[in-house]
């Protein structure tokens, strides 16, 4: 281990893929795991040996990715980029995809510029505000419904909503009623739909929602993505607990400053992103801390965290009793506080352990 | 332009390069720019035909990507990473490498394990707190002198300093006191060791002060990087006007939301990274926006600014005059918050205009 290297443990991986995987089943509805949190060909193969096969991306480009290894039904859960359309059209050709609108003016452009049947999601914003048509949108909805009926290659899929706000939410009360806000939206949009489209689905998404619900009764489909490794942000919203965090970025220590009870990592912002979590306006974080064992790692060091972060340097808090243990060449382990950035930043230097 | 992709303006890198230049040509001091900003092969052309031969990098991958580009002179600016030692031993077989040290460990470390002749600063924490010895810790200072003067292959270089302090700093006047007391610091340490390592020199780095002085005198070096490309931080700082900002990240627009004053851009926290500036605890920002030209962008759009990220999505704010321009499909720009890390996410997806 020469550099900052993200560990993938692979029995937490299975374990939080088996749990998820259990409910979706329990409740007969469709599980299209969100490939953008982990981005990676090998983790996408412990979903599909678990008889997966349906997967959301973010990303034009990683349903290239995703399909360039057998995986042959897809949605880009992100509103349709217009400039990606040849692309579009080739993977469209190739496999099953599904794209994802929030205005008529984007539809027109799709149906004017597809070359095979593509499945369209219409999506809706349930109160998060970040993309979507608000519920009560009708006549816009309405419209993109019937640009689909007409079109040669539009497929109308059904209603979909991303329910970000469970990030902020307190609690799996709060989080349960965003869910059951975010359904029955949705139900009352594809009963309205129905009749004219007897396919049509609703699919909802979200990992602090789908990890605490008991079932996902109703809902079709669900996309949580982010459950595959969890992190110190889920840990916080109470989704999962410490030991469900799957990746841990192993960092060398260069140098310990013991009058200051603080070292510094090789592992910076390109590393870990400048997520973080603030307990008040004082005191912010952007990791916990690990030592590593043989086959993973530790309970976090009480304690300890990563303080502060510039483009290489971490900084690392750690109590007196801890902070002698260590010396430059040294490897301490970092649990992330948002798993997606970093994986993504870590993309080309990643283990699974 | 399908994705969003990092403009490079060469007007701009060219006038910030040149600058720089002429302030360390006049002060007579040593001109060793920063490349962890741009990471970029071909920016660093732009600096090369400028006369410049001596870089700074923040890693050993950094300096193995310019050194197999015909860079042979370079500091790596960072605690030296002991794990990396046989990279170290071959680059320095290579060229002239010059690495950091702020302990006593780290260099005897150094000194069993490197095969040949190869560079060594004591890095000195001028207050900022990150990395490197205080200035008054002279016992540990004199250990590590100590070990170079026995070392068959280390050569005591000196005294540096990065003082990133001055990225909190309010105005000219305080950065300006950072500076001059950095510099007391290091001229007292070079004055100390000067008569047993005749050759020594102090480097100072940072784009704040070295974009405010008039001047760098007794600086025997300069290494600021950011300047390159300057950013909204440093507008904010005051080191740069606007028009100085030389990079600008083009992204598609996926959806437009009058009612809300917002639209949705293709371009989030895998794009800009998660750097904002805070006006104060309610209001936070993660760049600015600009129209694109020709050749170029325009000023920043009155009014807009992007108010969130996730992953993929960034949210823009805008007035509702400026709202109604645009429609899905078209590009805007955004100006990072911090190239730096701007930069480093966008490598692959980048083009000097």
């Amino acid at each position: 281990m020469e550099r900052p290297t993200l560990l993938i443990s692979r029995t937490k991986v299975e374990r939080n893929i088996g749990r998820m995987l259990k409910k979706t089943k329990q409740s007969n509805t469709i599980f299209r795991p969100h490939f953008k949190t982990h981005q990676s060909v090998e983790v996408g193969e412990l979903f599909r040996k678990r008889g997966i096969n349906k997967i959301t991306v973010s990303s034009v480009s990683m349903a290239e990715l995703f399909a360039g290894h057998s995986w042959d039904d897809i949605t880009i859960a992100f509103p349709v980029n217009l400039r990606e359309i040849d692309k579009i059209n080739k993977l469209s050709e190739k496999i099953s995809l599904n794209l994802l609108t929030d205005s008529a003016y984007s539809t027109n452009q799709l149906d004017q510029s597809l070359k095979t049947k593509t499945g369209l999601f219409i999506e809706i914003d349930n109160g998060y505000h970040r993309s979507g048509l608000l519920p009560e949108q009708i006549e816009e909805i309405d419209a993109i419904v019937s640009i689909c009926e007409k079109s040669e290659f539009l497929e109308f899929k059904g209603f979909l909503t991303h329910a970000g706000n469970t990030y902020s939410a307190k609690g799996k009360a709060e989080i349960m009623t965003i869910m059951e806000d975010a359904k029955a939206k949705l139900i009352k949009l594809k009963q309205k739909y129905l009749k004219r489209f007897p396919e049509i689905i609703i699919s909802y998404g979200d990992t602090p929602s789908c990890s605490l619900a008991d079932s996902f009764n109703v809902f079709d489909e669900v996309r949580p993505g982010n459950f595959v490794y969890y992190d110190v942000m889920q840990y916080h919203i109470g989704s999962c607990s410490h030991h469900d965090i799957a990746v841990a970025v192993a960092c060398p220590v260069v140098s310990v400053y013991p009058h200051r009870n603080e070292l510094v990592i090789y592992g910076g912002a390109v590393h870990l992103s400048k997520e973080y979590i603030a307990v008040d306006n004082n005191f912010k974080f952007y990791g916990y801390v690990v030592e590593l064992t043989k086959n993973g790692w530790t309970e976090p060091i009480q304690g300890a965290y990563v303080s502060s972060l510039s483009q290489e340097h971490g900084i690392v808090k750690m109590p007196e009793e801890f902070i002698t243990r260590f010396k430059p060449g040294d490897i301490l382990g970092i649990l992330p506080i948002h798993s997606c950035l970093t994986a993504d930043l870590m993309k080309d230097c990643s283990v699974i352990i």
